[in-house]
């Protein structure tokens, strides 16, 4: 079932460690197919040299396994919770890159300092809370999930502009229409989190990019004018 | 027509990423023939992979497609107000180079600290100042290119000597005699950023190059006394 | 004899270059047949391209050379006081990786700032004091085994549950429950110590992942009720 | 004439792009014949794809051009000045790597801040102070070496023990016995100038390794008793 979504989750999770968004298995990519309901999602644990398209693992949105003998990523809850929320997501992608990863650990929003991250992220890519021993206790993974989702609600947050995430003390989730521009996605981000590092080494105090260039950049790309590319 | 332009802006864009200067679309090369004062430019959002000469774009000065069936280079306005101030360049390169990036986001000419930058260029690499609200409106690209001229009008430098220059929160231009010139410039221009970013973790206040330490390896390079290489 | 194990080993060193965690002769990789009590060990300053499987050199527990015509590793006696003290390690790892070698020169402790971290090594990864001018005179590779074991004890640490250390001024030790798994966690461990150099980058007072999280990574992956992969 | 110097001094140029160390034209390395008194160095801004043995210049100590229709490298006699004054040097590289002249830039010495920098060098990497316009004037290139030489003189030091050095607001120079190990010790000293940048970005006010750690490290290896490695 779903083959052609099995291949093409089984290709952007491949993505990652040419785009050196992972190293040995730490990250993961799922699929959904909003006509059945159904998510693809990486196995647990499988070294990317291992994966095959038929390894892919077959999930209903209430997280039962539909498909496959292999357990699927323990990420697959944090999935499901975004599918769930997230009408206008087709795929996701979890990593461990490491400037990313930095700003989750500090615990800070990835600022928006100029026009590279203004092209596909339409302001700061925000930072989650640490989850409560409560959340993590009763449901991780979930909970993890939903802490995500609460960001994006109480800061008024559009999925479709602001594509991707960092949970605090963690690292980046990142999506997209479907698992290839999650993965692209999850690209920019880390290019975004290393010019983000490499600027405030420059210089600590260093201000946001300015509202009209922002606004500008996001929307010659993706607001109803765009005019960046050679159209549809 | 121009097929050996065209060849010659193709080759010099693919260097882009061999030189690791570019990730996906983050870059555009172009070149001039001053005698039809014909642009050849990169079609705007093709992947590097996609490119081949024929698909490159030809405009006039004033902006018009001459031929080419793509849309060119969003940033071809960019291009074409350096070509019509600057009569001695011959091709022009736009990257995302992280490390040119960050001082570009930091707001900060990057600054000569040694000899690698001062056989290049004749001193800092400038900043500009942002776009207004009003520039960006009427016409970002185009203006972009206004407030690089008026960089160098205001210091009164040499576009000759300063092969290249940052954008306020977005990246380099740099620019030489010809498209493969120009990209050579690019590689110098970030490989400076980077060791000026080295250079200020180990010493934030670090001072600038001694200016007869900058004149001499310039001009044994450049002047009409350089014996630098194997002559003409 | 023990021509597995030797392979083993040999295959585990090879590793060291095709992870970049080590340049030139700067590292070395050992295991141990708990059944004889012999150690199989990389020769000294040989270069990765030269190496073998019947170029390891075979020692016993007390430092004698068993078999092999080469000179062990200079940090032969680190591998073993390390073996002796520690019965459930199979393998050990030391390299020069130049993250994790940062951390030791600046005498810190690399802290446990996240997932990535929490996820292999239950807290922060140690560092040892300097070795005294007495110690060094006396046995300076056996020493620094016993001021790592020094180090665990007065600690009071799991070397299962924190598979490595960094020696002070020096580099990383990491091990393993065989030479694979040796050379895995120096990998983690000098992901890790990236991690963590571009975390204080950007916030110098960061501050540790709350216990609960680093409880539920390390566990969800180790303890009893481990469910991370695809079980035993 | 000097056919075998010819082709390890090509060898060892060679060696500069494949370890990183250079990028284009920034880079050369040259070897001396002591019998004849003959150095064979690089020619002038060749690119290396572009070099082979017959293409080398050789010059004698007094910087006459004895045999090859190229120019020499421009820093031919900052070579000489060296090797007129340290008879025990074969071979001598000058490189940009970046790190080294981060620190050259920074005006600094690369502080021995542990055992990878004590296994090679005994002790700090010193900076050279910056040539006065009256040495530039006179003679830049000659004025470079006899600086290196001031700086041995004045702190005392061996070069054989310290076989390198960076030149203030320019990069390092790094010497051996013969040309390939002039080019192990260039690399060696990004390494350690490398390490040393990720350190002080962990720790700003590091100390450096204590003198009986440097002691041992260094005399381990090269001194009368070392024991690293297969022996002679």
């Amino acid at each position: 079932m779903l083959e052609n979504l099995k291949k093409a989750v089984y290709e952007a999770n491949m993505e990652l460690p040419a785009y050196h968004l992972v190293v040995f298995t730490w990250g993961n990519v799922s699929g959904i197919d909003r006509g059945s309901g159904l998510m693809v999602i990486k196995p647990s644990g499988v070294p990317y040299e291992e994966l095959s398209p038929d390894k892919m693992v077959v999930m209903d949105l209430q997280g039962n396994r539909v498909e496959g003998d292999l357990n699927p990523s323990t990420d697959a809850e944090t999935h499901l919770a975004l599918y769930r929320a997230f009408p206008e997501v087709g795929g996701i992608v979890h990593t461990h890159s490491p400037y990313a990863v930095a700003w989750a650990q500090a615990g800070k929003d990835i600022p928006c300092l100029g026009t590279t991250q203004a092209d596909y992220f339409y302001g700061d890519i925000p930072c989650t809370r640490s989850l409560t021993a409560e959340e993590v206790e009763e449901a991780y993974e979930k909970n993890t999930g939903e802490v995500i989702l609460e960001t994006f609600r109480e800061r008024n947050l559009n999925p479709v502009y602001i594509p991707g995430v960092i949970c605090r003390n963690h690292g980046p989730f990142a999506w997209g229409r479907n698992p290839r521009e999650a993965t692209y996605h999850a690209a920019v981000l880390e290019e975004c989190a290393k010019m983000a590092s490499y600027t405030v080494a420059v210089d600590p105090k260093v201000g946001e990019i300015p509202k009209h260039v922002l606004e500008k950049h996001f929307m010659r790309k993706h607001g109803p004018h765009a005019y960046y590319g050679q159209g549809k």
